[in-house]
């Protein structure tokens, strides 16, 4: 992959610094976090979002949070280090991948004997690998997945989950603009992706500096496409992945897996194996985010429905697995049954 | 039904008024045409829209047109009327209720055997007498698909079809309303509707207006609702309906059609019998109106995308015949096979 010429998230060795998501397309700005607080406003916000991003955001909140810590025990250290993980843990309840971005840092911290300072040098180590190996992760499933992408495919998508959305390559986005590398003429249809309009700022975005070409259509409109028969086939990334293949993903996801399913179109997730919670047997037990009604009201400010009516912000659905074709991870692409294939895959 | 606060069209003798529709739900601004050319740009910018409140404003349109023709004779007069017809008729190509009234204006001016200047009285007669029977056939069929409407129903619909889409009570949202009038309790989610946002902006307002409980989410929420099984019934209105049944409605309710299918629950279209059109055999036949890249780049002036990224915008989709388990008209209520069910209701 060519140089990116954005940096969604960057560590500067005492702080972290962080592309705004909100702004774009029509600025380019970044904020820097220097406390823990700080990076969970962001993520709470939406400045970073995407599964994988989340992850990495997450970890290098502990990372600033463990280094302003004031602690001459292990012990008052390790307690300290735990608040600090569950509040960042409690920012956002969907993506796994911030769960797994906690629960390694926190094992790095039991597994590191040293004391007070090599604990929070290994711990910015350890954030900083985690960056590296998300990054790996999406470079790798991006290849695994473009196998599945021929040339002159035109392909939906939905919200975004490219450079941005994962610090990498991208999911969903990677295996496009991998599958493009390759020399296949691929040509992509971005669902807008409301209420944050994902597709329409940060997609749409990154397919213009990754030179596809690309048509933005409204969410509603993925169904008139798909039935006329010009899409090849629909891939999406992932928030959580149960361990029967049932997939959390921006609310929109089901719809587009029944209108595939409608259609005869496969159905791809892309998203790395941090993604995967196999501690919950289906779906069901996924806990779906509800967001503020004013992402829906407003829009830059402008409110567009009579004032205080009742809306539902539900931010995520969930897909379940017999509506999906295939689920490409950095270690492969899994096919029903799910239950089987990614226990086999995860050994 | 109670006496509207608002009027969404009215004939005031030599010119039409026209209750803005873009303006709403911030602002009640009306508009008056004395031309007909203005009438044409209300209904492209959708000023007023909604295919029988289309058909009523064409209506007056021709009315208005007919004012001011000058013509000493008949033949003269039926000319210049026919070139008022015509440009009218070009507006928006997908609605079948346009066309239905330019297609009586024309048959009442070749019927009216008097002078220009009972020409012109007979065709102003004529709009009055459209408007009265789209009004009278949204109520007569609100009153026909309440019955499917049980007390404590929660019904999903999208766009707008309550009085300022019909001028009457309404088609699906008439439905609705009626159901409410009998004393049932009934609940609506609302799809905000994109990319004009004709349900985020009209439906609330009006729902508000009629005292009806509901919640707006996006497009993109409709089927996580239906797969939670909160929802007993979708009702949409109608553009056009091809004499299989086939029905071209707002963008987004094919996909709804489908969602309703894969979870089991009846999907309803409500329209007066003067949106269907008998002279097409299937919804293949139906022109599908492509509108400009702006309604979906920009908001209220705002750029929400990359500049000049490639955008589409079709305006409706075709629902196929075999999603749809009844088609509501002031005539009855018509079940599959819809073929015969039409064509034994017209007789």
């Amino acid at each position: 992959m060519k140089k990116l010429s954005y940096q969604p998230i960057e560590w500067l060795g005492d702080r972290v610094k962080i592309l705004d998501q909100t702004k774009l397309p029509r600025e380019l700005v970044y904020l820097e976090a220097s406390r823990y607080q700080d990076v969970i406003v962001a993520i709470k916000e939406l400045k970073v979002r995407g599964a994988p991003a989340i992850g990495v955001a997450g970890a290098y909140g502990v990372a600033v949070g463990t280094l302003a810590i004031k602690a001459k025990s292990r012990e008052s250290f390790l307690n300290k280090l735990q608040i600090v993980i569950q509040t960042i843990a409690a920012s956002r309840p969907t993506a796994r991948n911030l769960f797994y971005a906690m629960e390694r840092m926190s094992k790095r911290a039991e597994t590191e004997t040293g004391d007070v300072v090599e604990l929070k040098q290994a711990l910015v180590d350890e954030a900083i690998k985690i960056h590296r190996d998300e990054e790996e992760g999406t470079r790798k499933l991006s290849e695994v997945g473009a196998v599945l992408i021929k040339d002159g495919f035109t392909i939906l998508t939905h919200c975004n989950t490219g450079p941005l959305a994962t610090t990498g390559y991208g999911t969903a986005l990677g295996v496009i603009i991998k599958a493009r590398e390759q020399g296949k003429k691929v040509k992509v249809f971005v669902d807008e992706t409301r209420p944050l309009l994902q597709g329409a700022r940060l997609t749409t975005w990154e397919l213009t500096q990754a030179k596809i070409p690309f048509t933005l259509i409204t969410d509603s409109m993925a169904g008139y496409f798909m039935s006329r028969g010009g899409i090849d086939c629909v891939i999406v990334g992932a928030d959580r992945i149960a361990a029967n293949g049932d997939t959390a993903n921006k609310i929109g996801t089901y719809t587009l897996a029944v209108l595939a399913k409608e259609n005869g179109i496969p159905f791809y997730i892309a998203a790395p194996t941090t993604t995967i919670d196999v501690s919950i047997a289906s779906g069901k037990e996924i806990p779906i985010e509800q967001r503020s009604r004013t992402e829906v009201a407003y829009f830059q400010g402008i409110c567009i429905t009579p004032d205080d009516c009742e809306i539902s912000n539900p931010a995520f659905d969930v897909t379940p697995a017999k509506y999906i074709a295939a689920i490409i991870t950095e270690r492969g692409i899994v096919r029903p049954s799910f239950r089987v294939g990614i226990r086999k895959m995860l050994r």
